[in-house]
This record gives structure tokens, sequence and C-alpha cells, in this order.
């Protein structure tokens, strides 16, 4: 299945793609797409449901989080082998992970904000991970069948205050709308193999990133199953699983960062793809920070 | 006004403590003491309310996290100067911020446990806050008019997982139960100066740490300010402010960590105490852990 939230912010409603690829009205079948929802006890029921007696949505569609009250958002870095070669640090011997403010959360489409003092807004496609299940000291054997689904996700990053800032990566991660998250939650079941998807990034329409899951450094089941030996997963939270190379902050012979007015397009197979546009922020921009 | 959760665990009533210390029943009032209700602009509605027309709560209580739903949890570091000296690091010239995991909330006098491979548990006492209205670029002289009251939190530590097992400090501070919270939510007008609280921290009944938050290196007011230009701070959020010196690493001639059958006690001034036992972990423990 491939499921989503459409229509305006904090109004949205859930959504399904049927097999043609039409967006079809779920919301005579669960109130919202949200943490509960999710849960696998749940969300399996949802393949008992005829798509195609549901209402046909038409025209455009803005896309929200494809799912609501994600919890926390657990990030794992330097996680692809071809990434770490290319910026020259050694591959890690255990997972690193960082945390994404859940006020960063953004539609996949939305504009994305430029903070104030910002100077080095980057980029990251990555592979995000919606858990359907507790995970606590889960094994890796067992760590695929507490996925809820996948879905893409854009790292946005603002380096100067992630790694000039002191120790702590939080302070360059967790801006609003740095975390643009769907359209899609895709079950598994119609993922197939996750460790092997292609993924990419262009910067007005130039090729940034080029990359495939198959080059994890850690796969999802160690990074679901390392995580939950620290942190406790629950329904609804959101793990990313690191990007490939191509950021930003690599770009030879400078790096190139982001400005206001670029466009931002990203994809990773079966999971759709992101379009944002980077504006300046303003407090006046109450349609894009509330 | 003293206000507080109190009853068994995801059961919660609102509460409130009248001038002669007893706790009276909030729920005719407000249905559960949560992010929303902290709202700034609901919460200062409480101060109309008859509190001796309540009733009253007999026999021994469980307190629970005094404000439901807490969206995030952002925790100042090493913002004690007579905790950096007698650590011998260099005072910040900026703040230091991390995230605890919203996973590891505990009440005031839950057992706290200690995770599989856990071999440096430690403690710290701070004060936190309770955000009462959205803080997006918040300037110093505003900060604390968007606060909803204060509470005393002990910001349990692994510091084997925070400090050996890559940069990011978050693996060592969001486990479960690694933040009892409470007993009570305090109202700024009943705290007073917030920067001459006094601090303490008993192990075993042999004091650890003494402190006072008027050595704070950056004061509530700049941390409000600080964080808020990267990280936006929303009602219900709780921030918590580094602590004073007399951690468990920090100890002579060596380190001192937490073990199984310790009890931890400590205070802030205004703010009320919590007493806490140290646990094996064990997923049997499901009326800790779940």
């Amino acid at each position: 299945m491939k499921l989503c939230r459409f229509g305006q912010k904090n109004s949205e409603k859930p959504g399904v793609i049927d097999a043609q690829g039409r967006l079809r009205d779920l919301s005579s079948v669960i109130p919202d797409l949200n943490a509960d929802q999710v849960r696998l006890s749940k969300l399996n029921s949802l393949h008992d449901v005829d798509i195609s007696s549901l209402p046909i949505v038409e025209g455009e569609q803005r896309f929200g989080v494809p799912v609501a009250g994600i919890g926390k958002i657990i990030a794992v870095g330097l996680n692809y082998a071809d990434h770490a070669a290319e910026s020259n640090l050694p591959v890690p011997s255990e997972p690193i992970f960082f945390t994404k403010a859940i006020t960063s959360l953004n539609g996949a489409n939305d504009a994305v904000m430029k903070p104030r003092d910002a100077t080095k807004m980057d980029w990251e496609v990555e592979l995000g991970i919606i858990i359907g299940k507790t995970c606590r000291y889960v094994d890796e054997a067992n760590a695929l069948s507490h996925i809820a689904g996948y879905t893409l996700v854009n790292d946005i990053s603002e380096r100067g205050f992630q790694k000039e800032r002191g120790t702590q990566w939080v302070k360059g991660k967790g801006c609003d709308t740095f975390c643009p998250v769907g359209p899609y939650l895709v079950t598994p079941d119609e993922v197939g193999d996750v460790q092997a998807l292609d993924m990419f990034l262009n910067v007005n329409g130039q090729r940034m990133q080029t990359g495939n899951t198959k080059t994890m450094i850690f796969n999802v089941a160690q990074c679901i199953s390392y995580i939950s030996r620290f942190i406790t997963l629950q329904p609804g939270d959101l793990v990313i699983t690191g990007t490939p190379p191509g950021v930003g902050e690599g770009k030879k012979p400078e790096a190139i960062y982001l400005n206001v007015g670029d466009e931002i397009h990203l994809g990773v197979t079966k999971l759709g793809e992101q379009r944002q546009t980077v504006v300046a922020f303003s407090l006046a921009n109450q349609e894009i920070i509330e």
C-alpha cells in the first residue's frame, strides 16, 4: 500500500494511491493516518479495504507529512560506504545517530526556510522508516517485522550550525522545515528489497546525489536493532538512515550551499519524489511556520 | 501555583497543591495537565480557580510527569561555572545543547532502570523549564514571558553510551526512565528569582551534588533565547538547563556510578524533591517500561 495525507496544512485527510496511481480518499475508513493508526495491528487491517470503492480525489493536491503525530526522529549519520570514502572519513565501527526536532517536520513539497544567520544550508536524500511496533532490544533478525513502512526524507542540515557551534549536531538539524517527509508511506510488501533502492537529488536541475541503499554500512535491520538498545522506538517514530555521496559541503573544488530561490528535487525508487523551493525565513510566513 | 499529575501510570489526574501543602483534585476544572493546558493563555486562567473548594486527595500518591504529552526535551550541557571548573573544561562561549528522547520521561519517584550493558550510569540534578508559548527567535528580554513554569529533573546519563560510542551524546541520554520529572510544575510567580535556587543530590544518603542556579553560565532567559534561534520551542516542551558540580564521573579519586539498589534523592528549592531506586532492566518490568 502507498498511503498519504493530503490537503491543507493541519487539516489533512488520509489517502491511498490505487493501482492506477490515482489518489483515493481514505477518510471513511480511518480518521487520520497517525502514530496510532500505523501500529501494525491496525495498519495491517487496511489491506482488507476495497480501495477501488473509495472516492477518487481529483486535481492537484498538497501532501502533508504522511504520518501525523510522529513522536521522535532518530537519524543515522555517515551510513553510506561511498559517502564515507568521498568524505575521507573512516567507516564507523557502530552506527552514529542523532535526533531532529519534531518541529522540523515538513510536507514533501512544502517550501523550506533558510534560517536567519544560515550560510551553509545543505541537502541529504534519505530512506526513512516509520516504526509500527515498539522496539526495545530488538534483535536484527526480528527488526524488519517492527516496521510500518518506508518514506522519502530530505535531511536538511545547516553545516555551520551543525559543526561549528559545539560538538552536538542537533543545532543544525532541527530548524523549522528541515525535515520534508513523504509524499507516501509505502508498506514493506510494496517496497520489496529495501536494500536495493536507487536514490537521487538535484538542485536547480543539476544532479547532486546519486546512490543506492545497497551501499549502506549498517542496513535497515541493523540500524533499528542498534538504536533499540539505547532508545525505545514507538509506533509513529521516524528513523532516517543516512545519505549517499554528493552533499553540498563535500563538493569540489568548493562546497555548494542552498540559497533562497533554489529548487530541490529528490527521489527514492518506489517511494516517490519531492520538490522544494528554498525561501527566506520570516516570522510573517505563518502558513509555513505554523 | 504548584500543579501536578497524580495516580497510576497512564491514568494520572491533574492536581494542585494548596496553601497548606495538601493535594487537591483538579480534574473537575481541566481534564489533564497536558501540552495544550500549559499554554499560558489557558494556564493563566487556573489562577482564578478557588483551590480551597477542590476535593482534598487523601493518602500517599504517586506523581506522574507533571505535564502530559511533552513534545521534546532540549538539554543544555556544561552550564555551571563551578562544574566546568571542577571538570577542567573551558567555559563554553555559547550554549551547548542536545536532546533526550521523550521515551525517557519518568515520574518523579518511579524506579529508574539500569540499561543492559550499562556500566557508567550517572546522575544530574537540574532545573527544568516547561514552555508555555511558542519560542522562535525570542530575544532574551522576552524569553521569561514564554515560560509556563519550572520543574525538577534528574538528567540520568550513561557515560559510556554518551562519550565512548561516537560523538553524539543522545545514546547515553535517552534510555527508558532516564528523565524523572516533577513532582510539580511550579508557576514562575511562585518561584520568584529562578537564578537563586539551591540544588542538591544524594546517593544512598551521601551528598554528591550541591549547587545553586546562580552559577549558571547562561541563565534561563539566555538559554531559551539561544535555543529558539535553532529549534522552535512549543508549549509543553521541556528544557533542562545543566547540572552543578558533583556528578559521578567527576568524583575523585575515582568515578562513582549508579548500581542496582542505589537510592537517589534530589531537590531544588521551591520545586520539591525526588527519590528514585535503581533497578535492573527487564523486559518483564512492564509496569516500568510501558
